[in-house]
């Protein structure tokens, strides 16, 4: 019934990287973790984005990340790279080592510490777009990019095929909506959610598919979710977001008092699959801290209820 | 009369970094830049800040901004180099590299793109200083990286050695007021304002220098300024700083409805200073874009008016 | 299989107050609004909300508002009544008058104008509630007021039976979404949404009606939207949806060149209720202007696509 | 020297509201304050502006309000009357019982709980005065109407005659210095900053006065500052400004766990006065809270340091 046939759809996990207690990548539990998401069925795996640390990671970092991942999923789902940088010639740059790294498609910001006019940021996506030749996904981000990419540039990008997909993580979901009914006369573009708590909504809405950072700790969790609402059971996908959305309180673990939301979001994460033992270790990058104690207790809590220790 | 003997004062223009067409670095225009300022009196040089691109320069073209900035300086003011990156190891890789240019000091902002608490923004100026045996200036720009550096902090860091000096531009004149006041017990730690248009007001509250974009343009301009404050003439430092309150507004010369704030600011302040013939072009980095025809009329007349062409 | 039983639920439109060429309240038009809405199915009526201008009217026309509505409903359906002032003793005032006047209910929002911290804004509600015996609806609408109600004290004044519904209007869905799991403890809590363009979403997630204001201009379509989330047929609550979200294309009419965002929606909607021959003008209270020309050209085409001229 | 000769200049203190401990306005003690802040040498009185809690007086505590200062002023200076109410016929209605109260200006905000582009907001403004025989005075508060006034807006209406002087407490102090230049072509238009800490700035810069809410605390301070100020003692300016700012942290002695801005700010100003014996006591209107224990002991204690105990 569904006309649209996007490349990418269903479960796409915007995967954490894994270090060990000096920093360094542990490529050793990012392996383990690709094969996890595997065997949970995801449809992509999106490697070095918000999750992942890409901002707190070195240049030779990210390559190892990217060739890791690019290993391990071994041509059974695409492997997107994020190629997060301030401004044109920096993305560029990274996008063209992520192609050569193996990569099948690239992910991309607005320009940030800048201050850029939308025109500039259209301009912005369609020179990443001529210099490498990648399908190019747009991650709308304002919190950390303080812009938000309007429909209208969206729009256009997809129909002049500079775009290939989006990721919103803006929360905005009317802006969403109205985005996703636009979208509709554009069969091949795909229209991703990154929020973890309302992928349910937003797939009724008719979204394609999420990137969810929670994702990495429960894969089996959303591939059932999004099963759900592709046979249009939204009850049942409904059951399933509720308990998703009550796990999804790890991020709440951290102290506030200390922690900044980055270290909440990425250290919870990284400590339920060191919990799960899919990762060894939950070290996280300065000046983040990992969580500690009781909140690591805290999280632990969670994955129980959620039927996942 | 005044006991402050801080190591950083007077005017520290943050270079622009002059490209050429194909947008290399224009090395010969920077070393014409370099001698302009020298030649106009400055205190230090800041290569590698805002209004130098670094945001847009691939490491590559860092690097050779920063070898030719210290060259030819050559020991005769002090070279400043910015460390603009989102986390705390990307900034120590850049201050490593800084210190092997031969730069005599780093400036760091806080984390962005990420969500970072204040206690871990401290975390990261102090490993930063840590690592790398350089003096290091706090860099506060909110508006760039969406954090406020606290007084509280700025004023620990200060005593504990760890950052020798703030560039303020935060736009948060009440906060730089209490500081300005705090500071009084620091005496080696160096105050600086970054805004343009309220040095004289800035210096009567007790700041120890400025880093005004402006000043590529018209260093001459703000060493006056800073001489007749030093000496308490107010009403000649009002008179002069009224004169470079016209002068910026050739930061508003660019059309709004094409471009953004850091078009605006770094396409004016290259356009006049090809316009005074001191560097070969005004090209920018994309996204940004040049000022074009009537932009560039606006700023040679503001030029003119100010007595410059 | 829902345990909730909320007093308040299902479609309750925020009335648009119809005002007369002169600027004075148009009571006969009121009156045929609410004949209109209560014809259509509606479960309740706003009246004096921010959709009712009650921002831009004195005193003595918000009482005639309400005079007008509670009059006109005669008991069928409840009647709540926006106590909009920035501040407790304001908001306690204009609840008096509602009582006074027949009101089923109150709403008012965290104060605004002033600086607020949350625990103050908690003892603002409970002290709104002891003041007046009536229920009272809690309004978060950050956008007018600069403060998000948190989800832990919404929780604990609806546990404490201070607050007897939320209408939520800020836009972050997430954190309805979570209030929407926690609020399952609370059967006779009503949690309302206040978004026009994801009202099925968010009946999927639980809520337990909506607010919106395009239910002034086509209420049938919000009942049978709410009618078939009631009876789990999805598809068509996504259908009559995306008919809506295309109708609410109408507060994008104005010309933003000269129109804010309360002249474009509360300017559209009343444009399209005269266009629909509810009311007899569309005038709107300064500083807003009407829509014009082109304008209501716009709205009525969006009007004829929908099937509403 | 100075060709501006502007209606209204120097210090004109925005008076604090003092209210019996049940909550009804202590007229004695607003008499007291009057007399208090008439003998240090202001050059007028603002009643119900932020500082004199008008956002949390009935209409009828107003009226009294206005009715006491004026007559305690007795005509001896100029009384400026807010009328802050979120639109255009709210703030006329107020400001036609400022005029009927007797007072000489009134002063109004931005709409504010709205969305009003700047079209709107210049057309809100031009209705007030058409409305009301008196001098206007425009009141830049961003943080509670979140809306700067633009500078071209700003010097429109007082090149048409709208508004006779701006009252600038939007913190923008760049915006400040660039409208105080252009307002050099209007010598009758007041520039007045309503910034406590950088007076001595922005009257070196060119301002004609201001309106520091710490001005009830230590009225003699100001006008000893403005007096520095007049005659071209910056250093003495400078010397009483700095005092001032220690003298501010009083806004910093409440509990943040517990204490909104609102709260902490005018909390301080009343417990400050009350501490010196000019009004009676130190509440405040819900929902905000009177300081309390240590809050009182630091204001005590940094009052003694400013010699005012």
């Amino acid at each position: 019934m569904n006309p649209r046939q996007p490349a990418f759809h269903g479960v796409i996990p915007p995967l954490v990287t894994p270090l060990r207690p000096d920093g360094a990548v542990d490529a050793d539990s990012l392996g383990r973790l690709v094969a996890f998401l595997l065997d949970a069925g995801v449809s992509g795996l999106f490697a070095l984005g918000s999750s992942g640390e890409t901002a707190y990671l070195t240049d030779t970092q990210r390559d190892q990340v990217l060739d890791t991942v690019v290993g391990a999923a071994d041509g059974r789902v695409p492997v997107f790279s994020g190629c997060i940088e301030p401004t044109t010639n920096r993305v560029i740059e990274r996008a063209a080592l992520a192609r050569k790294s193996g990569a099948d498609a690239v992910v991309a910001t607005a320009p940030f510490y800048t201050r850029t006019h939308l025109v500039e940021v259209e301009r912005h996506f369609r020179a990443v777009r001529s210099a490498v030749d990648l399908p190019l996904v747009a991650y709308d981000i304002p919190v950390s990019v303080q812009v938000k990419l309007s429909e209208q540039m969206v729009l256009e990008l997809a129909a002049n095929g500079v775009i290939d997909g989006l990721k919103d993580s803006s929360g905005d979901d009317v802006a969403f909506r109205r985005l996703l009914l636009a979208a509709q006369t554009l069969p091949d573009f795909s229209v991703l959610t990154g929020h973890e708590v309302v992928v349910d909504a937003m797939m009724l809405a008719g979204a394609d598919g999420a990137v969810p950072g929670l994702a990495n700790v429960d894969p089996h969790g959303y591939v059932r979710l999004l099963d759900a609402c592709g046979r249009g059971d939204w009850a049942a996908a409904k059951t399933e977001q509720d308990r998703l959305v009550r796990l999804f309180d790890i991020v709440r673990a951290a102290d506030p008092a200390t922690a900044g939301g980055s270290t909440a979001g990425l250290g919870a994460f990284k400590a339920a699959l060191a919990a799960r033992g899919i990762i060894t270790g939950a070290t996280v990058a300065p000046p983040m801290r990992s969580l500690a104690g009781d909140e690591i207790g805290a999280v632990r809590a969670l994955l129980s209820e959620a039927g996942l220790l």
